[in-house]
């Protein structure tokens, strides 16, 4: 299989850096094919804007969602997004593999996404009618590949606990498993967490590379989160909100989920 | 008063540069001093790495606390970032203005938050011990200070709402709000959101002026959303979980606003 890692971390004497290298090393010991956008090293352009679009015409207003669509369609795409693009295609798997920094991806990583997410490819996708709004939610581009997160965080489990401060970690990775990954289609594995980074010694790196070892060796199997998908009759349409007879007692990220 | 307004957006003949337009303009005819941090008109440098530090010794490895602490302490930090906390340090209220893109922040924006909020700054601040967590959640440098968030979504305000599919914008933004705002010590007002964006003709541009214009006038008199401060008793420390009395049924974000 096609494993594209999308990693984001400035340092590669890091432990993100051991634990990408290692996730390298062992999926293709099994035999996979890997490729990794290292965004700090190929030095990601990270703000979206108008150089975008190779046919820009000076002083035209920018719109990013019109600019990004005729430059998708037009195959006027700045070339490092389309290269991104085609790798997503290749991918039969897609890692993110990121620090969490002020509860969220690095802008980095956001900037990735916000470019390579063109419109037309991520978003934009399929009819909007009176049963559908658009392939996403559980369908569009990237349906029928899985996708995973690989996330560190400095603070401590219980801090990212249903009841701890932070909130918990699955409604904080909510945006982004939910938004970015599951909106173009993704099935979406549980993440792979390691908390309290600042206390990874040798003997936990080696617990915590046996543990993300075991994910990468099941991650055709792993069941993914079961979020719903938007178009097969959990929602009313155009509101998008869960119809009545669905968990009616429940709101919130957790009632998108099966 | 002093308002910081750190802005978004890339193009200034959009829905959002209007805004701010009148944002300024209110704030000023109302005889406040108001400081626009416009971060893609400054080329706003997005990645945080180890450029960031002056003192960076080459070949030495990059730890983004680390770094980040002691070029903070030694008056060793890139000078965009300095700038940029010497405007936190003057303001009585800070403004995020951008559009919602991928369920959060631009990139650019992002990329601010990660740079400016350095170590000694916006975290790492103040004693850690069984009473105290260090200051932050409600403490902290920006304790005494107003933030909102003003926000624009191109999706409707049904798909933000409690079962709305994209997730209740107050859950979508509580990362921001209490991760980001929060956090260093602001008091966070309700933000201001603008829903369907592409639907915004004169006659709701006016009213939506209309609206945003009372709130800017209200800046010094709306109520904050009720955080819970996290070294007031509400919280278990170090574990920082809600203390077992502290709303027991209840779990996620919501469980964290008093």
């Amino acid at each position: 299989m096609n494993v594209l890692l999308v990693y984001a971390h400035p340092e590669p004497r890091s432990l993100n850096g051991s634990l990408k290298d290692f996730s390298v090393r062992r999926l293709e010991d099994a035999g996979h094919v890997v490729q990794v956008s290292d965004l700090y090293a190929m030095n990601w352009k990270v703000s979206l804007d108008a150089n975008d679009n190779l046919d820009r015409q000076p002083g035209a207003r920018f719109d990013p969602s019109l600019d990004s669509k005729r430059a998708f369609k037009d195959g006027r795409q700045s070339q490092d997004i389309a290269l991104e693009q085609e790798k997503l295609k290749w991918a039969d798997a897609v890692i993110l593999q990121f620090p969490l920094w002020w509860f969220s991806m690095p802008a980095i990583l956001k900037g990735w996404v916000e470019r390579v997410y063109a419109y037309g490819f991520a978003y934009g996708v399929g009819e909007h009618s009176d049963a559908r709004w658009g392939d996403r939610y559980g369908e569009g581009t990237m349906a029928g590949k899985r996708a995973m997160l690989i996330v560190t965080t400095g603070g401590w489990e219980s801090h990212y606990s249903p009841r701890g401060i932070n909130g918990p970690i699955d409604d904080v990775l909510f945006p982004i498993q939910h938004g970015v990954l599951y909106y173009p289609g993704f099935d979406v594995l549980p993440p792979f967490v390691i908390h309290r980074t600042s206390r990874v010694d040798e003997a936990r790196f080696s617990k915590v590379c046996d543990a993300l070892g075991q994910r990468l060796d099941e991650l055709w199997t792993t069941a993914p989160i079961p979020f719903r998908p938007q178009n097969a009759g959990a929602y009313d349409i155009p509101e998008l909100t869960l119809r009545q007879d669905v968990v009616p007692d429940q709101v919130g990220f957790s009632a998108h989920i099966e």
